[in-house]
């Protein structure tokens, strides 16, 4: 019942916090530490399929889903690296920059709400932002889009074989495809897993310290879970955290970390100033730069800001090696792929 | 020998062309049909090997190859598309658009120069333009290129695989690699390769009455051999045409057809403005919007304006359509690829 609200959910954790202040120690917590599924948490009203994540394949490569014919869902959650792009900030059309970091793809099945500020409760709700986003793939709106599609030949048979006939294409079903194929991005077997699992060599001795040290600081009041992203939620529900916690540190200004003021601009509530989804850790060495704002450009230096911020701990250079070594430990298997055929134009081009 | 020389070839074709215009009738040639190899043809000093393939496609599709990390070789030649972009012309890095149209990257190893102005000799030669062209992917130089490549751990590893140690981390072999990659982008087995190999029904009765027309009416004088972008000639020898050969259609100025100089900006020489490497005609339905600047956009009016202004041939609707029948019967198999795992950061970016 407490997470059952959202409301409830934060001021519990406010109050939390608030504890862990005021008595300036922090518990060791009894971490229960859970391997990745293999399998994402799939919503009763779109199961998976081959067919479906075909699709779904197609349409988050197909470059036509922007009004350029430039970017895909893969420019700024590119597949092949780490999920994102490896920038501060993602280019949508024309070089427009966005203003947050794009979150890796992998694994996203596992969040309770999507976005930085959870604004989309669900992969099928995500997907469809970016698309008419003016700063990133820049349809003019969704009718627009579908026409488009319906004019690529090939699609309509996809989807058909998807969702059963030819009047299935509809932003929902697309929105519906992508979010299987994205449901399929898991990156199970890493080291940390098999540790977990009873391989005790799977983690150096070094990350193992790293481990402890990760707990026992109070990481893992944020960073719990299977995915690090938080207990596992209804979809929907969403783990949030304010950050900074503690404001006023040297990291504020140098980082910026006051100007966003995160899912306060979704719900326009004080309470939810500063306030972010809590990110996943996994594949972190692979998602440089870090935070909202990719204002951070090494996984060390977010160590120790994540430190300071949330936690008012000044941690020691071991302590940091320890916890990024730990960190390179979450790095899961990537399942090989094939590329998607994009459905050929006959002899037209559909970008003017 | 007549090809011996780029020169003594092109004299000699403006002399057929000469005659061609002055009899007015065009002669039935006999067409040698030639259907797709399933290999290209591969220089000696670059033989083809798994590893160093491997390499080339992680580089073809790694966007950190650009300044600001968003565009990759795949960006404009998206090998998931028909090769490249179907844009008029390609963008940059900034959203800065080139001036000419993105040509397909299929098949481009059965072409005896690269570029449309046919400036550079080889695959290997080509992919070194891209990358430090400012409006395309913008980096510096090469040398901040291969630092940059040699900051990301994983790529070492593949280099040394492909070129047998560390110290194979060069612009030369970065390049091979991409050319090695791109050698395995062929795609036979089109209607038109199994027509000519001797399936009379892999095209349709009109599609075969376009491939006479199409040979009828001359089209064969430049697009032929098994690519339909010249004969087989020596790497690096080149097969040029003029376009328009015939000037003062209407067309001229519709499609500003005069505006860009061709290979006279890299010649200097008179007889090479509106001088133009002949491109292939394979998968030519994907590869929409048409001609070195995209300016038109159906397969249908490029071939009424190939007609006019390379034959001085105003076709019928019956004509072209057959015509185009045909050419859609040159789409051949596209070899189904897995994606490539591009080599991860470990916790910090390389992009600034």
């Amino acid at each position: 019942m407490i997470f059952g609200s959202l409301n409830l959910r934060f001021k519990t954790m406010k109050l939390l916090q608030g504890l862990l202040l005021s008595v300036m120690t922090v518990p060791v917590y009894a971490v229960q530490w859970q391997s990745l599924p293999e399998t994402a948490p799939i919503p009763a009203d779109n199961l998976q399929s081959d067919a479906k994540i075909t699709l779904g394949k197609a349409l988050f490569f197909d470059p036509r889903l922007s009004s350029t014919g430039t970017i895909s869902c893969n420019s700024c959650h590119n597949v092949m690296l780490g999920g994102e792009d490896n920038r501060p900030v993602s280019v949508g059309i024309e070089g427009q920059k966005g203003g947050r970091s794009a979150p890796t793809v992998w694994n996203s099945a596992f969040l309770s709400v999507q976005f930085w500020d959870g604004r989309a409760a669900t992969l099928e709700v995500q997907a469809q932002g970016p698309v008419t986003n003016p700063i990133e793939m820049g349809m003019k709106d969704w009718d627009v889009t579908m026409q488009r599609l319906k004019s690529i030949p090939g699609y309509a048979a996809l989807f058909q074989s998807a969702f059963g006939d030819k009047m299935s294409m509809t932003v929902e079903n697309t929105a519906k495809a992508i979010a299987s194929y994205e449901r399929t991005l898991i990156t199970p077997n890493a080291p940390y897993d098999r540790y977990v699992q009873g391989d005790k060599k799977a983690l150096s001795p070094q990350q193992v310290k790293g481990m402890k040290t990760f707990a026992k600081i109070g990481c893992t009041t944020c960073h719990v879970g299977a995915n690090f992203s938080g207990p596992n939620l209804p979809i929907g529900t969403g783990w949030f955290m304010k950050f900074p916690t503690i404001a006023g540190s040297t990291y504020d200004k140098k980082y910026r970390l006051m100007e966003d003021l995160g899912r306060y601009d979704v719900t326009q509530k004080i309470a939810d100033k500063h306030v972010w989804r809590v990110p996943t850790l996994r594949n972190i060495v692979l998602t440089a730069p870090y935070f909202h704002n990719g204002a951070v450009n090494s996984l060390t230096e977010a160590v120790r800001v994540m430190a300071k911020t949330q936690l008012n701990k000044a941690l020691s250079h071991e302590e940091v090696e320890d916890i990024v070594a730990f960190l390179k430990g979450l790095t899961g298997e990537f399942p090989e792929q094939t590329m998607p055929r994009l459905p050929g134009m006959t002899g037209i081009s559909v970008i003017d």
